[in-house]
This record gives C-alpha cells, sequence and structure tokens, in this order.
C-alpha cells in the first residue's frame, strides 16, 4: 500500500505566478483576503523573516551613523506641495484624510522628504550639525493605479527610508555610493539578492531629485523588480524646504541631501522567489524564522529522548539558533513536507537509533540530502552548515543572474532577449531628455522598461542608438518589469 | 573668576508641565514643531529608548507563545460598522481616508480588532488552531477631540497589540491575568514604572468588551495616567465576526478573545516623567540609549589616552553595553551637563592621572556621586552598577507611589485628597450601570475620574456609598487624569 505523498509540487520556472501566488498562501507569508485591494496581512512566518531584515537593516545603518526616528505618518498638504515636481510625481498616488474642519488636507505619507525637510529647516543651523544622518523604519502608503502584487508593489509597504544632509555635494555623492554598498552588502551579499545598480534616465528619476540610482534584480520570470534606490535631492528641493547652514567661515550655504529606501517587504518578494524551489520555500539561514526543526520519534523510551530533544534545544538557542521542536500528532511524512515547504534549513529527526549511535542525520533543505552530525558537535555543526548554506543559495543566485545580460544590436534582437526572459543591453541615444522618445518606443512596442545606464562601471557607448539610429551617447539597459 | 553653569534647574514637583515640556525639548526626546495637531516627531533620543522598550516587550511576548504579524492600517468601514458597540465608541475619533470611487470608505487604524477579527474568521477552525496568539507593533490613529499632550496624548501613537483566542472562557482570563502580569514584569519591574491594575467600570470599559482591566499610573502632577489596558471581548463582537470553531467532540463553538495594548510612546511618558529629576533626565540603565559616555581629557600625551578610550570602548561594546567617546570640543563643563541632562546613568572621565593610578572615576547619574573602579575592572563594574541602578530607580518610584493612595469617608475628603495630587479610594455603589451617576458627580463636582475597583485583590466595601449613601457594593479609586 502506497500513500499518496503530498508535496508542494508547482513548478517554478514552468509557471512562476502560480509558483509565487500559491507559496504565498501555503507558506502562510501573506494572506490576501483581507477585502481592501492592495493591502495584505502579513502573517507571522513572514512578519518574522521581515523583522530579521529589518534588524540586519538598522544595526548595519548605526554602525554608519545613521539615528532613528519616528516621522508623523500624515503630511500637511502644504508640506507636500512645496516642490512642484515632487507633488506633481506622487499626486496621483497619495492617499488623502478627510479633511476636518479648519485643519489643512493630509496626505497618509508616500515618502518623507517632506516631512523631514519641515524639519531639517529647524535642525540644520550651522556645519556642525552635518552631516545630519536620521532613518526611519515606517509604513508608507501609495494610491498603486496599477495591478497590485502581494509584497511586489502594494498600496501599503514597509521600508526603512534615511534622510541625509551633507555640507558638500561630494559628501553626500559619497553617501549614495555608501548607499549602493550598503545594498550590495546586505541584499545581496546576506540576504541573497543579486542586482544591477542603474542610473535612472533623466525621465524616471525620483520626483525631486538630481538623479536616482535604483537597483534591479530579475525574478525568475525575467521580469526586472526594483529595489532599492538612493537618491541625490535637487537643490530646487532643499530650497523649497529652505534648509540652510552656515559653514565655518559664517557663510550661508545650502546643503545637499540624500534619501535611501529599502523596502523590506519588496525585498522579501525577492529572496523568495529567487532561492525557492518546486518543493517550496528555500531561506537564507540567517533569514529563516526557524533555523532547526526537530523531529522526536517517540517509543517506550521516551523519556530518554524527551531528555536528548531537550539538551538539543538548550545548546542550540544558547548559541541563538532559532529552533522548534515538533511534536505535534501528525504523520512524520507530513510533518517533513511542511517544514521543506516553509523552508526551515535544517531538519533532525532522532528516536532510538539515534540517541545509541550519539548521531543524528541533519536532511538539508535546499540540496535535500541528509549529512551525519555527531550529537556533541551538534550546535557547531549547524553553524557551520548554516553558512555553507547561505554561501550556497548566493552562489546559485548569483549563477542564475549570471547569463541574464545580452548584448543587443537591433530591436529584434532586444524583443528576442526580452521574450526570453533576459535583460537587454543595448546602444542608446541618451538618458538626458532628448532620449525619452526612444524610451517610449520601447515601452510600448517591446513591453519594456529602460532601467538606465550602470551605475558601478563606466559603460561607454560605440556606435549609434539601436532605437533611432542616432550616435548613441549611453549604453542602457531594458527588461520587462511588472 | 566664575563661570556662569548651565544647568537644566526645573523644579519637577514644583512646576512639572514646564519640567515635561522643556525636558521633552532639550533631551531632544520629541520635537513638538511639525505643524499639525497632536502629531509630533520623536528624535533619536526618544526613538532609541522606544525601540529597547519594543524589543524587550516583544521577546516577553514571544516567549509566552504570541507570534508577529502586521496588518494593514486602513480597516474598511464594513468591517467597523459590525460590532455596534465597536463602532460608536470610537467612531468620534476615527480619522477617514477620502473615500475612492466604488470602494469601501476606509479608516486609518484607531486600533486593529476588527481588521483581525476579519482575519480570525478565516483562520480559525478547529480546537486545533487554539490557542491563536498574534501580536503586532504598530502606528494606530485617534483624532482626539481632548487637548493633545506629547507621549501622553497623541493623534498617533506607537503600541503593540495583541489579539488571542481561546478556546475556553477560562482561558481567555487567565490570558487577561498573564497580561496583568507582563505590564507587572516590564513596565514595573524593568521600566520602574508602578502601577495599579484596575477593573473598570461598566461605563469605562473598551467598547466591544465584556470587561477592560487598566493599569494606572501617576505621574509627578499627581494625575491619572492609563497605561496598558487588557480585555476580555464581549462575545457578542466575537458572534458579530462570525469566529467559530469545531471543538474535539465536533461541536460548533465560539472562541474566547483577548486583547492586550502596552503603548510604548505613552509608556515612555512615564519612564521619563517618574525617573527625572530637576536635571533633567535620569533613565533605566537598560533602557537609555548610551548607558556609559566616556569624557577623554587630551594633553601632550593624547596618544596614550586615545589608546585608553579605545579599549575601554572595545571592552563595553562586547559586552554590549552602549558607550559613546564625546571628544567633542565643548567645553568639560558643557559636556558634563549635557549628559547629565540626557540621562546617561554613568560618565567616566579619563586623562593622565587615571591612566597612571589604572583607575576611573564614574560619575553616578541618579545619586550624582563618584566611584572610583579600577580600569582591568570597568566593564564587570559598570554591570554591577547598571543592575543597581535600576533597582534603585525602581525602589525610589516605589516610594513614590507606595504614600499616593488615600481612604476618603466622605465628598470634602475625596476633594481634598484629589487636590494634594493623590488618589482617592472610598466605597461606591456599583461599578455596574447604576453606579454611573454617582461617577459622573465625580467627574463634574470633583473633576476626577472614577478608575475602577482593583483587579489584583480582592477590596470588600463596608458601608454605605460616599457620593449617594446608597450601600456601597464596591471599593473605588478615583484620580484627576489629564
Amino acid at each position: 500500500m502506497t500513500k499518496k505523498k503530498t508535496t508542494f509540487n508547482i513548478s517554478k520556472t514552468g509557471n512562476f505566478s502560480e509558483w509565487y501566488s500559491e507559496i504565498l498562501n501555503k507558506a502562510e507569508i501573506v494572506d490576501l483576503r483581507y477585502g481592501v485591494k492592495g493591502f495584505v496581512v502579513i502573517r507571522p512566518w513572514g512578519a518574522r523573516i521581515i523583522e530579521k531584515m529589518y534588524r540586519i537593516y538598522e544595526s548595519a545603518l548605526r554602525c554608519t551613523g545613521h539615528e532613528a526616528a519616528v516621522f508623523p505618518a500624515v503630511i500637511p498638504e502644504k508640506n507636500f506641495k512645496r516642490e512642484s515636481s515632487h507633488i506633481e510625481g506622487f499626486a496621483p498616488e497619495v492617499f488623502w484624510l478627510d479633511k476636518k474642519q479648519g485643519e489643512d488636507r493630509l496626505a497618509l505619507r508616500p515618502t518623507s522628504e517632506t516631512a523631514f525637510y519641515e524639519m531639517y529647516n529647524l535642525w540644520i543651523r550651522s556645519y556642525r550639525d552635518l552631516p545630519m544622518k536620521i532613518y526611519q523604519r515606517a509604513n508608507v502608503f501609495r494610491n498603486e493605479t496599477k495591478a497590485t502584487r502581494p509584497l511586489i508593489r502594494s498600496r501599503e509597504f514597509h521600508w526603512i527610508e534615511t534622510h541625509n544632509a551633507f555640507a558638500t555635494k561630494k559628501d553626500a555623492e559619497e553617501q549614495v555610493q555608501d548607499d549602493i554598498r550598503m545594498t550590495e552588502e546586505i541584499m545581496h551579499n546576506i540576504f541573497g539578492v543579486p542586482f544591477l545598480p542603474m542610473r535612472r534616465p533623466q525621465w524616471d528619476k525620483f520626483p525631486g531629485a538630481e538623479y536616482t540610482i535604483g537597483s534591479d534584480s530579475i525574478m525568475p520570470d525575467g521580469k526586472i523588480i526594483q529595489q532599492p534606490s538612493t537618491h541625490l535631492i535637487s537643490q530646487h528641493f532643499v530650497k523649497a524646504f529652505d534648509v540652510k547652514f552656515v559653514d565655518e567661515r559664517e557663510k550661508e550655504k545650502t546643503p545637499w541631501l540624500t534619501c535611501y529606501g529599502p523596502c523590506m517587504s519588496r525585498i522579501l518578494s525577492s529572496v523568495l522567489s529567487i532561492h525557492g524551489d518546486d518543493n517550496g520555500l528555500v531561506l537564507p539561514y540567517t533569514l529563516t524564522p526557524i533555523q532547526v526543526v526537530v523531529i522526536p520519534f517517540y517509543n517506550d523510551k521516551s523519556k530518554k529522548i524527551n531528555e536528548a530533544v531537550k539538551n538539543i534545544k538548550t545548546n542550540l538557542l544558547n548559541e541563538y539558533i532559532d529552533v522548534k521542536i515538533d511534536d505535534s500528532d501528525k504523520r512524520p511524512g507530513e510533518k517533513f513536507f511542511f517544514w521543506e515547504m516553509k523552508g526551515v534549513p535544517f531538519r533532525i529527526e532522532i528516536g532510538d537509533k539515534e540517541l545509541e549511535n550519539k548521531t543524528v542525520s541533519i536532511f538539508i533543505r535546499d540540496i535535500r540530502k541528509k549529512v551525519n552530525v555527531s550529537i556533541d558537535d551538534l550546535t557547531e555543526s549547524v553553524k557551520n552548515l548554516g553558512a555553507e548554506y547561505d554561501e550556497r543559495l548566493l552562489a546559485r543566485a548569483n549563477e542564475f543572474f549570471s547569463d541574464k545580460i545580452v548584448d543587443c544590436k537591433n530591436k529584434v534582437d532586444i524583443k528576442i532577449v526580452l521574450d526570453s526572459g533576459k535583460i537587454a543591453r543595448f546602444n542608446f541615444c541618451s538618458s538626458e531628455k532628448e532620449g525619452e522618445n526612444c524610451a517610449e518606443f520601447v515601452e510600448k512596442e517591446l513591453q519594456a522598461r529602460v532601467m538606465g545606464t550602470r551605475a558601478d562601471i563606466n559603460e561607454k557607448a560605440k556606435g549609434n542608438c539601436v532605437i533611432c539610429g542616432k550616435k548613441a551617447k549611453v549604453v542602457v539597459y531594458a527588461g520587462k518589469s511588472y
């Protein structure tokens, strides 16, 4: 008699869209049934990953001299309107509160420049106050008109926003580079999400920025997903809020501002999508809510097993390893499936035989293989296996990403590359205003977005724009996006 | 020549209101100049204390089996209206979003029962799903009609809300007791804020609760401040959301729900007010953003001093002690004043003499005394002094609280007690509906609030209600509140 085995069993590469919806549901990451378009409930398994992401990001921000603050979630309309391109860019997406009698109309923050700068006007007086580097973790709101997608494009999302002020443009631009490095060190190296740092074309920068550098990752279906952006704020924006300081020689100057916005809920969507497989989630050891699940097999000597399990738990917890004992009355197969689908890196089974041999086997989620480990060395082994686990996930993600960029000589090439779920790289007339027509062509005719030019390396255009045929000034990348 | 010493120097007991506003400003806890009534900016010094409070609370919640989740900040009007007393209680305080065409009107959450229960209707199926214990850290919004006060009564505040479901009323009531214990263990024992757990009279319970137990603390001006409440939700509320489960015998039942709402921003106001003194803030060692400030005195041998300071910093950080080196170019007196006013528990000065003697003196903020400590034992000493520091703060807070309750035999007594900034305890007709008239008398004639009856001990009434003269059923407490 063979029992039907319950497995997740959806092909991630074959049907990513179904895979993504199903895993969010089955692994209890989010619940889409809240009943308001674009607002989801983040369930414990998702919330705990996000919390770990926040802690890693926040501690890195503190190490780089940022201080936490908590700003109001509402922004008065008058602040919002001070900088014309900012309000123009955000107005269609703003949720407004019902106006109360005699009070300003209030916006739910879509981002908080206009809240921070109101205070920077008061807080920044002298060069001694600079640099001022403040961040907040916050929920922000955008009334998306496009179709929403859980974690990818929501009407409420959960991010960190840093707002920094510097005495010189040079300092500010160094911060922009630091921000890119932080994305690299955290999102890429720790969370395992590879990306391209892209300097956005003029027509696609943050409303109110002098320039914007986005970080574009790619999903298993070949769609581009924009991850943290960092912006050099325009002097016009800074002046609109009358932010000034007096320098060493008592001269009044305008500071240079930057902002950076890593969005935890959105990065989570990349983490889930990039590492997962047909059996469900695969989560980085560093981010998973449970790192080790222990499944005891009881029998008449269950007291001894209980003791051993308790010891293992204590030893692991003492080393800050998140461990769960699953002694529920489900069948073993059900338990195996469940924790595998949830993406728990290590499963330890323990019964008579294991106790006798003082050895347990550890099932390793990503490679689905078992290794034998002495019970006495368990904690040390788990730590080592954990480090190897994350290295493996990162290497695999890098490999997935490595062949995604394809050089294209003409429009047909671009179309083929985009249709195969890759990113097209090609010569392009300009990322200044005069290139916008060609970008519109790419958007309308090829259903893709011109992501911009590389911000980390200098790529020189040779030849003509593959769209309009004029002399190319830049090499751009384009991809399909959500 | 004597220099004028800059000090905070506002009498906390003499003029609490001025003390409170000034210290919020000078210690950079909050900034009131954001320009929207009841919305304040929490500055880094306040934000870091709040973050520490969150971490302590959240880790205690996890230890007691609660899981984190993240719910939307908006609640559709239709959810909100399902339970009549809930909407009636909250309606005047709700911020509504501008209605979008074809969509439900959305409320900014004043509290999230009606968001959670919408999902509990879907998540709770069987007794196996119970208990369900979920919390979120969240910003909530109330359009306060009364005067707002920073951190005490704001239109946006930062709290944790737990929403738990149980199979039986007994289990739910045990949770209510656990919640009170958590308030005791964290807010009282760790943060040093004493309180009275009070069962609210029927007319003052949470809208939609069967009963509410609040925890009332007292401010230096004798005003009562309500800290975390815990509620047993009424069966009517649960049924309005059609939350049901099937028990072991396949019988359909209604679960019992509880909720608990410790508000970090509000608890912060008590922490600041209770421990502070005329020189500024005094913060619990456990909560302060900086636990030790080191002030180096440089001279020609500054290299050696630099090395020593760096060593001290590393040693303290290795033991998770938050340390700051103040090597700014301010005068020593300014530095002393500044860190004293900010409430940093320990200040270490280090110069030639200290290096030579391998001994530093530690200035202890609350008692304003110095102790000498060997540099080699510094880390261990700081830890011990830190534990003693918090014990001392707690003992002092308890002492402040200990004489605050005074028995009253008549209305004149009550008035005198209230006017002296204390809490009146007296016989009262009833905390059920029929006592509301007498409570209204207390409110109108004595400008005080009937806080309810003790939830932790059983106090039996003997004699008659001091307000109406009818037979007293309960002993109540009353105090002035904001």
